[in-house]
């Protein structure tokens, strides 16, 4: 399975994975778990939001045992982000039968679509749009980098956007959603087990930082007569990383865009992003207000006018107890942990029984090429998988 | 000729324009300085280096007077810097034709291209080539943003770039060369006086800061864990302007990449263009070594490795003594001072004798939309561009 899918959307230069909703290596991607489908003789099914799903059993029998992850990539991704979570969905159902498991309850892999956002800047689009958390009309609306609308570019990937919204029979029919997916972190590194189960995902979310100043000539304009945007961002990004340590969460700017962008020129406008998360919703609005408190403070003394725009925010999420205990058992005991990162799962969790399993990750670097798991653990996440599915569909 | 310039390579969003080497704008600015040229019955030249030339005389005579500037633009730039030079030029000749004068060298007006440097990252290409500045080998390497070489841009704009080179022969017909600019700061602004005469450019360069940290997922990764580039850069604009400060010198970050460049991931590259000036070499090397030492001493702490290359340099102009002087004199003792921009203007300084006049600017603001000169003191740099035409051409 990995070695067709491997090749699909990875930059040569980077060695990373550019797979963006809607463009043509997210289809290859598609066309890939389409192939996986068929050929296991398994039901294909696209969603009116554009999620695929694999069926064994009857998808309308109702109390379905769901697994899956996504596809998609961050700008330079890494192989495991998402990808691992669906090679293995299908890799523990081949297990399953290779164990002559028949089981009770329909069993499904879902690739749910725009995952990580990169291109129109939310995440979770096909989750949240399925769960009801994002409406058709916002979705529509959302653009990327280049003005293309996410309904333009569903049109131009032969799906259609008018179809997207809130899909509540479809999950009234799921008993329970597994993710599994490679740990964004070293927590499992620390310890000899290779497999662990998610408690909480830590709230998060996304500002935009918009930081005006006014353009003019780098070489020919004194000190004093400048409104450097630049200056307040820089001190920005300094403060951030200082609050969010002091609180012990998590601040970061990974993006920014510069207006005119010129060597020469003085910049008029710094758009920086801010990602944010800590343990709980008090902490992580306390760390994003004193960042923000800091930036207006020092484009004062810049003369740079500051504004914030909160772009998405996701609650903490609590997987459901009884699910997790219930994985935690069939898998004998392994660790019980929180991640800072999103999930499809995490959306889900608000309205169906959810739950992760992780894979030990040893360097706990993620979104980056280097990204990586022993092939080893791999094996150990799938068989895991397999255990929970089968414990969970024969009962 | 404003009407028919204005509108050319304007962005409709930002008001600025957007006129870069070999681009359908410059194609558009170039036809217009055709157009100007033969209206008024001048000889048109284009040299083997994409400059543009109308004469008035034979070109061939020698001890020509020159004038012009260019007309391409940074990112976003103003309407006056490098066009007012050149629509200055043609309406001083044609004030020369009102006055009945009858010169006795021969006059010519040129729009050197690619002066900014705006697509390419090296200001000057035009003038470099012609003074033997550059080699036809370095700049068929030059590339831009989308890494189209300079060759490739000339080619498709249906130029020859194997033709580019040194053109001493054409520098010496020329006796002296005027160039005249919208003064990029406030030094006129203060004084009674509408026109300048330049003593001298500041030396200045630009160095690109590579800081290499590592990819990794920004709500997941532990804040001991990361090698986080944006931070070092952070640290570094600020120390710039702190360096730049104490020393009574220039300095500034106006442009940034980043790479991946995604909202919830760590940065593993970002890169960091430096713009620093000086009065004098000495103080400009001290400056640029002092924020180098605080890059590297930032980065050790974060992990991130700092690489600093100087992409250009311009040593200090001193404008010919004698021609300054007798541009003052001819004006009737106008101030003379220095300009920390650089210009076609010092790099001929270096081959010809050049001299350079300012007009007035209100605000200083310039290499922006706001940039501007009141009508006033446009009309009096013409006249005054004039006057020192016939007193040149007619002796």
């Amino acid at each position: 399975m990995w070695r067709d899918l491997a090749p699909i959307g990875r930059n040569a230069e980077s060695g990373g994975y550019r797979r963006f909703a809607w463009t043509g290596a997210d289809a290859d991607c598609r066309s890939w778990f389409r192939a996986q489908t068929e050929s296991r003789g398994l039901v294909y099914e696209l969603d009116r939001n554009g999620n695929q799903w694999a069926w064994l059993g009857d998808p309308t029998a109702g109390d379905a045992v769901v697994t899956g992850s996504h596809l998609d990539s961050v700008p330079d991704g890494g192989a495991f982000d998402g990808p691992l979570g669906v090679v293995s969905s299908f890799a523990a159902l081949d297990e399953l039968r290779g164990r002559g498991v028949r089981p009770d309850r329909p069993l499904a892999i879902v690739n749910f679509g725009d995952e990580e956002g990169a291109r129109f800047g939310l995440a979770c689009v096909g989750s949240r749009l399925t769960a009801g958390q994002l409406t058709a009309e916002k979705a529509h609306a959302l653009r990327d980098a280049e003005g293309i609308s996410l309904a333009q570019a569903m049109e131009r990937a032969g799906y259609d956007p008018e179809a997207i919204g809130p899909d509540p029979e479809r999950l009234a029919r799921i008993g329970a959603f597994v993710e599994l997916h490679v740990e964004q972190g070293r927590a499992l590194a620390e310890t000899p087990h290779a497999v662990g189960v998610a408690s909480a995902i830590w709230p998060h979310g996304r500002w935009r930082f918009d930081f005006h100043g006014e353009a003019n000539h780098a070489g020919t304009t004194r000190i004093e007569d400048r409104r450097d945007p630049m200056l307040t961002y820089a001190n920005t990004v300094l403060a951030a990383r200082k609050k969010a340590r002091l609180a012990g969460a998590l601040a970061t700017f990974g993006k920014v865009g510069v207006e005119p962008n010129g060597v020469n020129a003085i910049a008029s406008l710094v758009r920086g992003w801010l990602d944010s998360r800590a343990a709980d919703e008090e902490t992580l609005a306390d760390v994003v207000a004193e960042i923000e408190r800091a930036a207006v403070e020092r484009g004062t003394r810049d003369g740079v006018d500051v504004r914030v725009t909160r772009e998405s925010f996701t609650p903490v999420v609590e997987f459901a107890h009884d699910l997790r205990d219930e994985l935690a058992k069939l898998l004998g005991g392994v660790p019980v942990l929180p991640t800072g990162a999103g999930h499809d799962a995490g959306i889900l969790s608000g309205v169906i029984p959810t739950a992760m399993l992780f894979v030990r990750n040893p360097t706990g670097v993620s979104h980056s090429p280097a990204e990586t798991a022993a092939e080893d653990d791999c094996v150990a996440g799938v068989t895991a998988l397999a255990d929970v599915l089968e414990g969970l569909a024969c009962r």
